[in-house]
């Protein structure tokens, strides 16, 4: 597999998107509702954000495919196809909370090969691209590698709210969090790049959408974690998913969510 | 009731602070638990931060009371008593999430005039003498302002975890959970903060200590908001706290909570 060098570019669509969105956070926003049942705001930052980044990849590369949360789909049998999602956490952002991030995906062929997640107003960036990942923000710059956790019962769990999982994947659900150490709610991108920086041992989702996950795929296997759905397929898809940082606990949550 | 003006001097705590615990954050930690039932973990960050500021209030106000969660209590019927939660929200902390923060209260005859939040990760600062409020940070400096909201059908609310209530404050809470627009789960002080600067309507609480609350108190009123037990009662003492920016949601919160 030839892998083009993109790093250089994503670090610009990330500082771009950055300027895009921060002036919207923590200010009044317009909100609309995608659906009346599930509250998931979208807010003018995130289709500025997403509008300038696919202006700068279509510049830079026109016949590369783009997948984005806002704007659809344009060429995505391309065989490299950038996945956006300019602010995943809409709710932590809405809040205030600075644990949304920018995730910026490139597939090649369908797979993710480098990935990247960008909290502007912290100013810490998480990428990847499955070999190895890396940290830069306020700490300075480092590697990130996952942490070693033996059992479930040693593990530290997330998942952003088991309110938004259906009641059958909640039930499985909860045996994961009867099992786990400890358990914690919220996070969406932030629990993937915190677990792939060694802090907390296993994330647990469902319902999750291509965008949500393709960036965070490289981190997290570059860091030495593994990410697939709950019956142990590619998680790019998105869908239900696990992600461990041992793989002792990736297949033991496996097991359990499938018992 | 004559206050003295210690804004200067309670910067030097956050910055003292600050710089003892960023050292241990996103690294291995020594965790011990407090109880076997419950997990509190106490990092040694938490105890040096404490130590560290306990020794920048006696050699400034000898005089002064002192109440902090890791070395007990000191003079605590003086005037003027400091009340002191390094790390408030240790499992963020530990789990690598950037939304714990430094509590620094100074109570005079039992009641907090002053109060701070610091995160030093992130280089923010809210503070409030009930008067007014303030935050400095990565957007500035600026006023705090609560935001009005009209019922509790319209409010965003929080609480640390539905998993940290005894079965009958829970069920009580649920019935909060039912009624408000969308309801979160984490954030411990940095919750109150967002009330305060208007991104949150309400945080419901129970179990709380004296230092988890007492800082927060003159933020949140400085800020417009209100907060009291759920019996309506002055917070400081800890226990089961509810927080409104506007007093309409906290009356209808507390009549829902006491139903």
């Amino acid at each position: 597999m030839t892998v083009i060098d993109f790093t250089a570019f994503i670090g610009r669509l990330a500082t771009a998107s950055g300027e895009t969105i921060l002036p919207f956070f923590r200010t009044s926003l317009s909100v609309d509702n995608k659906s009346d049942s599930d509250f998931d705001p979208v807010t003018e930052a995130d289709r500025a954000a997403e509008a300038v980044m696919r202006r700068l990849i279509k510049a830079s590369f026109p016949q590369h495919g783009i997948v984005g949360e806002e704007f659809g789909n344009e060429r995505e049998d391309a065989d490299y196809v950038w996945v956006l999602d300019p602010i995943d956490g809409t709710k932590s952002f809405i809040a205030g909370f600075p644990i949304w991030g920018t995730l910026i995906a490139l597939l090649h062929k369908g797979t993710p090969v480098f990935g990247m997640m960008h909290q502007p107003y912290i100013g810490e960036r998480f990428s990847g691209d499955s070999g190895s990942a890396h940290y830069s923000g306020p700490s300075g710059e480092r590697r990130l590698q996952v942490r070693r956790c033996a059992s479930l019962k040693e593990a530290t769990a997330y998942t952003t709210s088991p309110l938004l999982m259906n009641p059958a994947d909640r039930a499985c659900f909860t045996r994961i969090e009867n099992a786990a150490r400890l358990t914690r709610y919220g996070g969406d991108c932030y629990s993937y790049c915190m677990l792939a920086a060694g802090h907390l041992d296993l994330v647990v989702e469902t319902e999750l959408k291509p965008y949500d996950i393709a960036a965070l795929i490289p981190i997290i296997t570059g860091a030495g974690g593994v990410v697939t759905t709950w019956d142990g397929k590619p998680a790019q898809s998105g869908g239900r998913i696990i992600a461990a940082g041992d793989p002792r606990v990736h297949e033991a949550a496996m097991r359990m969510l499938n018992a």
